[in-house]
């Protein structure tokens, strides 16, 4: 399970005397599709019922989890079966699972309408996910409208948490800050959920009428997931400083479009997932 | 905001030499409902585009800023309008938000097909989400299938963490834990996404045919919020122990269904947020 639950990388670390290429794992994040099998007056529908980003490993567990908190699934007698969706691509993915229901599960499309609920994305698979945002319209951001210091990335979770209340700071909320190059704060949204701290922050400067936001780097409180980084993306901001953790997901979607995506951001160092150029001098005694 | 954003209430702090009430303020979570207004061949149209759990405040911004990650909205021009939407029922909620758009903007309800995702509810205040768990079956959990001794409480955190593989243990995965009364653990299952590693964990026992789980506690890496409630009612799991905060609404929903639930749990203390009588002898030497 850990080969499919984690990727390998490798990873640049600065700490206060040097930097330095290192080893490291992420956990995997890949798109899985639940979809569900049922009798429909003699015959075998198939419906799509979420696709969720998730870690690889218990897919079936997951998907019949799903359905249970959903209400579709009530008791082991209502599935018959659970599989992974043969693929049409040329290589099994592995991330589109059938659940087969029997005729007790009382399935009917319309349970779907009223509870659905996961994040959605157009593709079965990382690189599907990512061709996806392309053909949405996102493009590379360009690399010349900012530069950051190792100084000043190292100051941005301090930063961030000095302009949260002191509730917030005690760890009930999550927050998105945006920052200048020179660490200064511009925004700061705090919310449960961290997508919609983000989306706070991306709709006070839509509506300010400001974007892209070229010039800014976003600083996350929690880990960078697949989700903060394409909603960044679409919001033009180049650099992303999370205090927690990314996901592989995270990662590649950071190299792809050439973000800057920094992890486990602290005082006393950090790590380079994506560069793209724009970290500068990062550690005071350059190795 | 702050008055909308945090609940106050009352809580009982358990440490090593004592248990009493304390006034304590948790992080608000309520549904709100995004809609699109916009031209469609000579009239205005209206759709439902996204149910979000979030933290009141800063509403407007939060719809436009999903409608940017989305794609729907890509610059100032187009929206119109952002207005709360006038409740149907007698008292103004300020959950559903109106975002008009501009001719531009080129909306197309097939938009929604494609990008669509969203925690959604069927309500749209807190007590209509609970309303609506009603309505679908879920009841409130009995109290005498499980009694929790402090001691086990204090001990479950490190029970947890102690199951993880050291990866996870870096914080790069949420974690879902499902323990016996003693504090032994039964099953643990992990994910980048937090609900996704409950998924996993009730799926496994579904398939395993012993829902529900009613002598069973839920030990859970990180914040508890609506979600992660709703689902551990659902699998009949009586008590969830959170390493992290809970949201207001995680809060109500115990309390509504008589769960138990404990916050900032520690090995040296706790928040209960809502007993149920599931908690005994919380302290060594209790007050």
């Amino acid at each position: 399970m850990m080969e499919r639950s984690t990727t390998s990388l490798t990873v640049e670390r600065v700490d206060l005397e040097r930097q330095s290429a290192q080893a490291d794992v992420v956990a995997t994040e890949e798109p899985m599709e639940i979809r569900v099998v049922w009798p429909d007056g003699g015959v075998m529908a198939t419906e799509s019922v979420a696709v969720t980003m998730r870690t690889p490993g218990d897919d079936f567990e997951l998907a019949v989890g799903f359905l249970c908190s959903e209400g579709i699934v009530r008791e082991r007698g209502h599935v018959l079966d659970v599989s992974y969706c043969p693929d049409p691509h040329d290589v099994q993915q592995f991330n589109i699972v059938n659940v087969t229901l029997s005729p007790d599960a009382g399935f009917d499309r319309a349970m779907l309408n009223r509870n659905f609920y996961a994040t959605s994305s157009c593709g079965v698979c990382g690189k599907a996910s990512l061709e996806a945002l392309r053909l949405m319209g996102a493009d590379s951001l360009p690399s010349d409208n900012l530069l950051l210091s190792g100084d000043v990335v190292r100051s941005l979770p301090d930063a961030l948490r000095a302009a949260q209340p002191v509730f917030a700071r005690t760890g009930g909320l999550h927050a998105s800050g945006l920052f200048d190059a020179d660490g200064s704060l511009i925004t700061v949204r705090e919310d449960v959920g961290r997508h919609n701290a983000l989306d706070k922050v991306v709709g006070h400067h839509l509506m300010a009428d400001d974007l892209p936001l070229r010039d800014r780097v976003l600083v996350v409180s929690g880990r960078a997931s697949w989700e903060l980084m394409q909603k960044a993306l679409t919001a033009g901001i180049p650099a992303v400083v999370a205090v927690g953790a990314p996901s592989s997901l995270a990662v590649e979607l950071a190299r792809d479009f050439g973000m800057t995506l920094i992890g486990f951001a602290r005082s006393d160092g950090f790590n380079i997932y994506a560069d793209a150029g724009r970290i500068v001098s990062a550690s005071e005694h350059h190795a």
